[in-house]
Parts: C-alpha cells; structure tokens; sequence
C-alpha cells in the first residue's frame, strides 16, 4: 500500500474528549475521522470549504468503526484516511486512529454526493481527478 | 420573582456529557442552557427556527457560569431559563440547572441581534412582544 | 415484533447538535444511542451506574449506522434501542432514530463485557435475567 | 507582558465544532481552553495525568468568555493559555483563541483545587513551583 498517500492529521486527546471511564467516548472517534478527511481535502489542494462554495456537500450516509484499544486523555494520536471508493454519487473513505505506530481504532465513512437541490449528483469532472483512490489493500484498515 | 415564566427543559445526563471525574464537563452546561433558550422561544409560540426563517440571529457574544455542584452520568436535571434583560440590539439570558431544587450551575449569556448583512439591527416590534423579560430578583441565580 | 420492548427516550435536537448543514452531525446520533441504552437499563430496573458500581464496564468495541433522513434543529426526535444479542461477554444493541414514525437513522453497537480487571468477562447471573434480548425481526433496523 | 510564558496549542476547526451558522459552537471555545490548560501543565514539565495520579483535582467552578469575532470551519487557531492567580486553593486561567493576530474569544476559567476526599486543598509545595503565575496586563486578554 503505498503508505504516503494516507492523509495524516495529529490530535492530543482532551479531557473533555473523554468519558467517565477515562477513555476517548466512542461517539468521538468519528469526530477524528471527520478532521482527517478535512485534511485529505487539503492534501489535495483543496478545502471541503471549496467544494461547499461551489454548491456541493458530501453527507455521511453510513458509518462503520470498530475499537480496538482505548484512546486516553493526553495522548498524541493520529488520524489516517484515504478515499477506498471513489462511485458516481457516492465517496467512501477509510480511517484509522493511531498511537505510537498501533491501531486504536479503524472504520469506514459512506457519503453521498449532493448538489445544490439536495439530489444525488455526479461530481464534476473538475474535481474527480482531485479526489484520488487509494486501495484499500492491507490488513491494518480493520473495518468490516 | 414569578417562577411561572421561567421556562423549564428537563434532560437525563448520559455517559457521553461526563468527564474522567465522572460529572459532566464543564462546557457541555452551555450546551443545557441552548437548549432552554429553545424553549424559552417554543414557551412563546415560536421556534428559534422562525427567528433565523425571519432573517435574524442571536449568537452569544458573552457567556458566565459559576459551578455549584456537579451533574453526574443518569442524574435527571432540569434547565431553567428566562430573559433577563432585552435591550435594542442586545439580549440577556440567564439560566440554571437544578437537580432536585439544588442550583448545580448558574449563569447567562448575552446575545447580539443581527440581521441579514450580519450587521446588529433592531429586532422588529413584532419579535420584541414575543420576548418577555422576566427581572432578576431572586439569590437562586448565582451568576455575576 | 413486540415493539413494547423496545426502550424509548424522547430528544429536542439542540443548536449544538447540528453541523453547518443545518442537520444533526453525524458523530451525535451515537450519542443518542447511548442515551437509549441507559433508558434501557432503567427500564430494567436498574441505573448504568449500579452496573459500573458491581464492577463492570461494557465499552463499545464496534458500531455501525445508515443514515436515512437528516434530524434538525428542534426536531422532537425519539431514540428506541433493543438488546438484539447477548452472548457470553458480549452485547449487541440495536437502535433507531425515529421522528414523526419516520426512522432517520438506525444501526447498532457491540459492547463488551469487561470485569473489574479489565478482562472480558460473563455477565454474572443475577445480570444475565435483567437483560432480555428483543430479537431483530423487522424491516426498520436498517443495520447490516 | 512576557509573551512567552504563553502555552500555546495550534488546532484546526472541525466540520463538527460548527454549528448551522456555520461558526464554531460557544459552547466549544471552553473544549479549546481546556486543551490549552493542558499544554500549560505540558509545558511546565508534567501531564494533568500526573495531577490526578497524585491525587489532586482542578473541576471548574467558575468560567466566563467574550466572543469577539467568530472562528469557522477550516481555521487554523491557536488558544494562548496562562496561569493568571494562584491562590491557596484556587487557579485562574486565562485563555485567548486567536487567528492570524486577532482574538477571536478570550476569557478565563477558575479551578478548585481538590484534595482525594474532594475537599479543597492547598497544593504541595512540589506543585506549587511548577504552576507559574503570569500576571495579565495586556489590553489583549479581552476578559473581564
């Protein structure tokens, strides 16, 4: 896998990101994913600012993550997330959530593309090119 | 003080509000008190939905709290919220969360009425009937 | 299906809840889960927190959602949540975000069941029975 | 004012710390203050992990914020925090949110300093070296 095209966001996890069992609360490892794929637009030399300003917005219509060990308050983590599918109204990106080189976390978003009347619309040709797939091809993504 | 035209939400504390101390952190109050300025506009037969509908909006542009005691994970509270203060361009909210009529938290937040251009406007004389402003009289509001 | 054993916690969507779509951001709906999860211990009788008290915690270790319909602002929304597998140190809840009978999301979670060690463990028998299993029969989960 | 006695936390603005304004939630700027009081302890050699392992507590009993102009989606921010008075049992920091040179919210939060019963406590000499205080003098803070 070529390992230089996952977008990388680094992250010190807050005490308010956390729970009574002082680990990241779950519901906040999307929040993570989210922030990388903010940062996969900027790789590519855009921000998801543009593709709003430009009349679309990417919603996410599935959501999948499984938890492997716990995320705790002060830890320097970082977010990975490279696009796996690339389909004519529909994005799906990979991430993972990573603490000195182990997976914390790993899971998948789905996202509809949608143009200025809410429908599903075929992203124009100017941005597919800036979107590039990575294969989702080694053992570490962890999602289903 | 006319303790009738407070405006009164209940909530049940989840997991997901409280910190590694086990109660809930410390920003997410002002989430509660969102929520009862809602209210406090549904207790006057609108939605705050209406007031942006109608072109306005009131973003915060001071907040204050003082923490009492705190909500723990699964406590029933309740916020409660009334207008303190209602000037032409300005309003004051303030607002408490109450756990079995103990004050946990207090405090209030001052909002600009802006309009369309972003710019502070008058809010019209239809709005201003709506928004009854209740005096702050009593010792329960622990706010500055 | 015997929809009566389904928990159910009514929810008004906050300003805060809501992303600059103007919908409830993605991440939040597992909030919501979590709070029909705790509903669901209440209706067995007993709080989260008497369960933490004996020593145990069921952090999540997967989760996954379809989103179907967008929750807004001061929507008046309803979370139901099941119990749609119990293994032996294992659980799975099922839930769905509903409004106006419309399901606006739906998807589940699988929880642990770790001891006081931090290892799986199985749920002691005075446990077991206060968790009945409702199992997933209907079209409206909308999970894998 | 010893500009460099500041911590200093960078942080990219999240997609989900907006809300349908399409500005940073109010509530939020207190999750960035927060991170900022944790890089204070960081930069004074220790983790806030370390305060608690040693059986201390900071919660909050008393915070207040002005919101001057506000941060959106995509920002790159930083939050400048400093110990403003330390007293026998009682901190104060104050924090400012800036971007590009300009002070986006600045306030401060007052913390209790509690013992392992959750009674206040005066810190141990050990502690007390490491938490310098910076005196606010500057027109910058913006706070009251």
């Amino acid at each position: 896998m070529n390992q230089a095209r996952k977008s990388v966001l680094p992250y010190r996890v807050i005490y308010g990101d956390c729970d009574p069992m002082g680990i990241m609360y779950h519901a906040n490892y999307f929040r993570l994913a989210e922030g990388g794929r903010a940062q996969y637009c900027r790789d590519q030399g855009l921000s998801y600012r543009d593709v709003e300003a430009a009349g679309f917005a990417f919603p996410a219509v599935e959501a999948h993550i499984k938890y492997l060990r716990p995320a705790q308050f002060d830890d320097l983590i970082e977010t990975r997330v490279w696009l796996s599918s690339r389909g004519r109204v529909r994005l799906v990106f990979n991430f993972e959530i990573v603490r000195d080189a182990q997976v914390l976390a790993a899971g998948h978003t789905v996202h509809a593309c949608l143009g200025k009347d809410g429908r599903p619309v075929r992203l124009p040709a100017g941005f597919e090119e800036r979107f590039p797939v990575l294969a989702q091809t080694g053992p570490t993504n962890g999602s289903a």
